[in-house]
C-alpha cells in the first residue's frame, strides 16, 4: 500500500490539471487548485477496519491525504478532537442531538493547525525552505509554529489588532513577524510584493492546495466518530471557508470510498457575522460568488473576511447540500458563548460561539427540525481571546468571610 | 465486568481504611487519603488489549478509576495527550530520546482538567451540590468549568495576581469566584472558613481523594504510549505534586496488573523554580517532609507552591524512584520557552519550561546519561500566560515593502 494515494491537482473553475510534483498555487485562471487522489485504486485497498489501531491523530487518513513520504510528516499531535454531546444545551435549544466538534483541544488552540500541519509537511516534502502569509492571527500563529518544527523559516504579517496571544506565537516561533496598522487585506498585500520579489513560498489562504486537505479531516472525523455516518446538519463559522470546503470534499470522498452512503450528506450552514457577512448576502440572492463587505467589524476576529478567495466553492457547498447562510450580531454570540460556558463547561471561541447561536436562530426558524441530528463546530479555545470576556469579580483582603450561595 | 474495581480509601500515613460511598477528605491524622483497587480481581478480568478499540481519552482506563455509576462522567473529551517526540532538541541536549507528554491539548488548555473530570464526576456521584476551593489559576478554571458541566455549583478564590485568563474561564463557568488581594493561602484561609460555615465540598489540593485519581491517568497513558514500558526518566514541575504522587501511583499500579514489568520504573524527577523550591530543599537534606518556603516569587505560577500538603508523598516518590528534585531560576526557564517553540514548534506554560530546563541542567551534569530516554510533562498551553513573553516586533504601514531573509 502507498502511504498517500495522491494523484494529481486540479482547478474547479476550468479543469485544468497540474502535477503534484512541482509547488503550485492558484490556477492561471485566478482560481484556487483542489487535490484529486486515485480513489478507485484507493477503494480497493483500504478498509475501514484498518484504522481502528492507528494513533488517534489526523495522520490516520492518510491515504487520503497529500504527503508521499512519512520523513516529512511534520506533526504535534494534531487531530481526533473530540465530539462532545451537549445534553444541557440541546435541551435548551430543543434539537435532538447536539454535538460540539471541539478544536479547542488541538496544538496552537485552534483548527488552524490541521491546515498548517498537512500544507507544512507538503512544503517541506516540496523543498520549500520559507513561507509566506498574512494572517487574522490563529493561522499564522499555527503555521509559524509547525513551520519551526520543520525547520522551514516563515514571513507573517497580520494586523496591530489582532489577538495579542497570536503576535506572541508567531514571535516566539521565531518567525520573520511584522504588524500592519490596518486590515488583513492591507497585510495581503505586503506578502504578496515580498512573495513576487523573494520567491517565498505564498501559503496564502488557498494560495496553495494543501491546507484544504488538512482542514478536510475535520468531516472525516465527524463522519469516524458518528460510526461512519453523518450528522443532519453541520454548522461551520465561516470567514475563508476553508474547513466548510474541506468538510465537504472529504464527505464526498467518503462517498466514493463507500465509507458512508452515497446519499449522505449533511447540509452545511456558512455562519457569519453580522459585521462581515459577504456570504450570507451571496446566498440569499442565490448567487455564485461574493462581493466584498466593505467596513467590515466584529468581535469574531477570524470570520472578518470580506471578500474569501474560495467563497464559489462555499457557495456551491451550501447549495449542494441544501444548506444555508446566517449571520449573527456580536451581542447574540457573545451572550451564547456566557450561556455554553455556563451550562456545557466548555470557553468557546468567539466564532463558535456564533455558530451555536446560528443554530438557536435556525431552530426557533424551524430550519433545523426537532429530529435533527446536528454537529457545531467550535473552532478554537475562547482562553485564545481573553479580550472578548468582561466580567465584574469581587476583590477580597485575606482574612476576609465570603457569603456562599448554600 | 464492573465499570470500576474502587475498593477502599487509606491512609498512606497511619493506614486508616474509609469508605467510598460517603464524602471524604483529609485522614483523622491530617494526612491525605489515597484510593485502592481490587488488584487482584481486576488483574484476572482486564487485558490491555480490550483498550484498543476504546476512545481515546483518560476514561479508557475506568476500571482504575473511581467513578462507580458511568452516569455521572462528566467528560469533555479530556486525556490521550500527544506524546510528542523532539528530534531537534534531544540532538540539542545530546540526550538519546526525549518526549512531550503535551498537557495544553486538552480541555481547559491545562493538565488540571484531568483531575477536575475525575474529581467533579466523583462529586457528583456522592451527591454533592457545591464545591470550593482556593486556586493559582488553571484548577479553578477546570473544576469551575467542569461543575458547570455537571451542574454542580462552585465557589473559587484565586489571587489577584492570578493569570487573567484563568479567571475569565472561572467568571464565565458561573461560578461563585472571589479574588483575594494576597496569596493561595491567604485564598485558603477564605475557603476553608466558607467550608467549615456552609458545609461546601471542599476540593482543594488533596482534601479530596480523586483528583489525584484523574492525575494518575497520565502515567497510565505515557506507559501506553510507549507500548506498555516506561522511559528511564520522567520530569514533572511540581507545585502541589499530585501529578507526581499520580504518575507513581498509576506506574505501581500497572506493575500489580502485571502490564509492565515488576522491575520498570522511571526516576522521577520534581522540578520547581529557584523563587519557590521547598521540595528541592527537603529532597537536599533527605527530609520527609518540607518546609514552608517564605516570600515565594516565580513567572511559573502554578509551581509557586510554599508548602504542599503532599510533600511527604511527592519525596517517597523520589526517594524510591531514586529520582531526584531540581530548581531553575526564572530567566533559565524563559530562555528555555523560548528555544523550545522556535525548534519545536510547542509553545510550552513556563512551568513546562523549568522541566525541559532542569532536563539540559541534569543532563549537562550527568546524571542524565547520553543513552537515556526521558519523558518531560508540558503542564499546560503557553497560550494561557501571554504575559510571560515580551518581544518587540515592527510595525509597519499599509504598502510599505518588508525585507525578507531569503
Amino acid at each position: 500500500m502507498d502511504y498517500s494515494y495522491l494523484s494529481h491537482l486540479y482547478c474547479p473553475k476550468c479543469q485544468q490539471t497540474y502535477s503534484p510534483a512541482e509547488p503550485e498555487h492558484l490556477c492561471i485562471c485566478g482560481s484556487p487548485l483542489l487535490v484529486a487522489y486515485d480513489m478507485e485504486r484507493l477503494s480497493h485497498s483500504w478498509s475501514r477496519d484498518q484504522l481502528q489501531t492507528r494513533e488517534p491523530d489526523l495522520w490516520r487518513y492518510h491515504e487520503l491525504l497529500p504527503l508521499q513520504d512519512p520523513t516529512y510528516k511534520t506533526s504535534l499531535g494534531e487531530g481526533m478532537t473530540p465530539l462532545i454531546p451537549l445534553p444541557t444545551l440541546q435541551a435548551n435549544m430543543n434539537i435532538h442531538k447536539l454535538y460540539m466538534k471541539d478544536e479547542g483541544v488541538i496544538p496552537t488552540g485552534s483548527f488552524k493547525a490541521r491546515g498548517a500541519a498537512v500544507g507544512v509537511s507538503k512544503a517541506k516534502e516540496l523543498g520549500v525552505e520559507e513561507l509566506a502569509m498574512p494572517t487574522n492571527g490563529n493561522a499564522g500563529a499555527a503555521w509559524s509554529l509547525y513551520a519551526a518544527r520543520a525547520s522551514l523559516k516563515s514571513t507573517i504579517v497580520m494586523p496591530v489588532d489582532a489577538p495579542k496571544i497570536t503576535r506572541n506565537e508567531c514571535a516566539l516561533s521565531g518567525a520573520n513577524l511584522f504588524l500592519v496598522d490596518g486590515l488583513i487585506s492591507d497585510a495581503g498585500q505586503i506578502v504578496a510584493k515580498a512573495v513576487k520579489q523573494s520567491g517565498l513560498y505564498d501559503v496564502s489562504t488557498l494560495k496553495e492546495p494543501y491546507r484544504i486537505e488538512g482542514k478536510k479531516t475535520m468531516g472525516l472525523e465527524i463522519a469516524e466518530q458518528l460510526g461512519w455516518r453523518v450528522p443532519d446538519v453541520i454548522l461551520y463559522p465561516t470567514g475563508g471557508g476553508v474547513g466548510l470546503i474541506g468538510i465537504y470534499k472529504a464527505l464526498k470522498e467518503l462517498q466514493q470510498l463507500g465509507w458512508i452512503a452515497k446519499d449522505q450528506m449533511p447540509k452545511l450552514v456558512a455562519v457569519q457575522s453580522e459585521g462581515c457577512k459577504p456570504i450570507v448576502e451571496a446566498w440569499e440572492k442565490g448567487l455564485k460568488e461574493s462581493t466584498f463587505w466593505p467596513n467590515s467589524e466584529t468581535v469574531a476576529f477570524g470570520i472578518n473576511v470580506p471578500k474569501a478567495i474560495g467563497d464559489f466553492l462555499v457557495l456551491e457547498a451550501l447549495y449542494e447540500t441544501e444548506g444555508c447562510a446566517v449571520s449573527i450580531d456580536d451581542t447574540s454570540l457573545l451572550e451564547e458563548q456566557k450561556h455554553i460556558t455556563q451550562t456545557e463547561g466548555v470557553f468557546v471561541c468567539p466564532e463558535g460561539a456564533a455558530a451555536f447561536s446560528a443554530a438557536r436562530k435556525l431552530r426557533s426558524e424551524g430550519w433545523i427540525t426537532e429530529e435533527d441530528e446536528v454537529v457545531v463546530l467550535n473552532t478554537g479555545a475562547g482562553i485564545k481571546y481573553p479580550d472578548t470576556v468582561k466580567m465584574e469579580v469581587p476583590v477580597l483582603n485575606p482574612g476576609d468571610t465570603i457569603k456562599t450561595k448554600v
